[in-house]
């Protein structure tokens, strides 16, 4: 019963945190469902059931593999992009290890990316960390002086999932390729949200996932350019040619290849659609808070991110209020949501502390409405009211 | 039309092939489903969806643990059994590096432990492999012989995936815990089907799998008993309390916890109705074909393991016969079928090559029927008559 309550109250609940997950799509969800019951084969096996679930996920590699104008041989399934970014490191990193053993990233990548690098340094690799400018931009310049002889791999990410910021990845490619080097780029947060061309854009591997495009949790993929070499990361089977072991993750691989279709067949309009509501919301915080900064550069954002800091008040305060009020938003990356403390990311803007820890993430999807913007713009105004007459800070 | 067609001749397949993966039981299924549309929050979100999300983890972290006999705090969620592996042998080793660098496993295990290791061989890493008996069995004396100051781990699995031989753990236990070194299990095979007891086997770590206990694909866990340290495989945010980063699969994990719950509380039942079949099967084979060998230990077996080989005939030969009469079969683990060399599992226990080569596994679940089996008794003996006749080898 109390459970029943609940789980009422989180129907209705506005849901602005879709940079860290979104809803499946129905016709996604639709696909899915005879792979649990009636396809289930494993996709290794010889018999006609598993030789039709592995031509479905054929199909689906085509899919995926088209929104970001990647042919098919290129794409390898993984579990979640947090192993994809992993793969990518450890695979590119090892296979080239006798060339050298220098890595460089930036400051603002997400964990999945800083942290197993932490790892790879215990191990022996070097790790060069390039600053970013105050909205978040890589200058490739600072790429082009970290370079050594023992520089194998660099990897700079699309687009930055707290604060969105979209990195010019061609000019980095080129000075990355002018030095013969591997270029990695993690697409996360801007696959199925921002056009992506792997050639156009110049990268030799990128790391995308399907729980961002309105697709199921449990799939995700490395690009890996035809002739880049890279060595697995769970080893064992034969799957996705030795590359990456374990049975497959059908249905949601199936997933992902229509959650991808959709995500390309109706980009423009979506894209269209949440940067309006995007700057609805912007504009209509900066009019009714004062003493706000819009972190990130104004332009070169993501279309659904709102990312704002509130000096005096606390994030995690507006967070939960927000809660009780039955808006569902985030202070940052889910991945670390539970460390409470200041984002890296906030950090490497050089955005003072105290703005820092009273940031709030509004990430919109194709499923918020104008309403439910309206709904924060009433909601939020009082609340940043209320905890800054309780801070002692706030005159 | 074509696809329509071929779909209804799948749906009428008869599935011997319940060692390479299972059809997700009605009840999991059912259990799953609102968190695609639903309950889509991402887990580590501080707002209530994520929190209600988060909840539902935790609840089916407790059912996965009960039926190994585990406390919830030991056990960690991954995306498939090779995960599981990869994470307990790079985890374990890594963990333990300064106190030593070698490992020992045996000659029959699965792919996704013997093949990182031939990585972790590149690596640095010293890799003893002890031999099994004609049955299947490790000789815990081999063990002993083998360790060495620097052994830091001994991993043996609990029961084969091919040949269905049940390990005698404790026994193992016994020697690896004398000598002070972790000792993790691959307990794919085994978990969900026969009664399983961490603490009465004496293992360090555990892996098992969703998709081979009617659960579904994307969950598999590795229980680490507390004290026993690891690092990370997959790196970057908190969630599993930093040992496995990567957004959760949720559906998935609800899966394989209502699965696990159905598991043990019908263990016993299903263990008895399969074995029944088993039975039936193999005495029917045994009656109505000459020149065959049952691999594996007659009595120590897995309830749905009927692994035998087949005199002057290839394995694959009768699998597609099979297929053509509508009955998935296998040849051996589907993680290396399109490899098409004999088993290693085959040429460990001493299999001469021609019966290795001829060996065709029927797995059992708890979805077959009487009437199934015997479609087999009927259907199999005329195709290995009409086999042998076209073989030059038979007289």
């Amino acid at each position: 019963m109390v459970i029943k309550m609940k789980n009422n109250k989180l129907k209705n609940m506005i849901f602005f945190d879709n940079a860290s997950t979104t809803r499946v799509d129905i016709r996604v969800y639709e696909e899915m469902l005879p792979f649990f019951t009636e396809y289930y084969g494993n996709p290794s096996s010889f018999h006609d059931i598993g030789q039709f679930v592995n031509d479905k996920i054929e199909e689906s590699r085509t899919r995926v593999a088209s929104l970001i104008g990647a042919v098919e041989e290129e794409i390898y399934f993984t579990s979640c992009g947090t192993e994809s970014n992993n793969f990518a490191l450890w695979g590119i990193a090892r296979a080239y290890r006798d060339t050298g053993n220098h890595i460089i990233t930036s400051s603002t990548e997400h964990y999945s990316i800083l942290n197993p690098l932490k790892e790879m340094e215990r191990e022996g690799y070097k790790v060069t960390i390039v600053p970013v400018d105050k909205y978040g931009f890589v200058n490739p310049e600072d790429i082009r002086k970290a370079v050594t002889n023992q520089t194998v791999l660099v990897s700079v990410m699309h687009a930055n999932n707290e604060i969105g910021t979209i990195q010019n990845l061609k000019e980095i490619s080129n000075v990355v390729k002018e030095a013969g080097i591997v270029f990695h780029s993690d697409g996360i947060a801007a696959s199925g949200i921002i056009p992506v061309s792997v050639k156009d854009i110049g990268v030799d591997a990128y790391s995308f996932s399907s729980q961002q495009m309105y697709g199921p949790k449990g799939a995700a993929a490395l690009y890996i350019k035809k002739g880049i070499k890279i060595r697995p990361l769970l080893i064992g089977g034969i799957q996705e040619k030795g590359r990456r072991a374990g049975t497959e993750n059908v249905p949601s691989i199936i997933g992902f290849g229509k959650a991808a279709e959709i995500a390309g067949l109706e980009l423009e309009k979506n894209l269209k659609y949440i940067t309006g509501l995007r700057d609805r919301l912007i504009s209509g915080i900066h009019k009714s808070i004062d003493k706000i900064k819009l972190n990130g550069h104004p332009v070169e954002r993501l279309p659904g991110n709102v990312h704002i800091a509130y000096e005096f008040v606390e994030g995690e305060s507006i967070i939960l209020m927000l809660n009780i009020q039955g808006i569902a938003a985030a202070s940052g990356s889910s991945c670390a949501s539970h460390a409470l403390k200041s984002s890296h990311v906030l950090l490497a803007i050089k955005l003072p502390p105290a703005l820092a820890n009273g940031s709030v993430l509004f990430s919109i999807g194709k499923y918020n409405t104008q309403d439910e913007v309206d709904k924060v713009l009433e909601t939020l105004p009082p609340i940043i009211k209320r905890l800054r007459e309780m801070s002692p800070l706030y005159k």
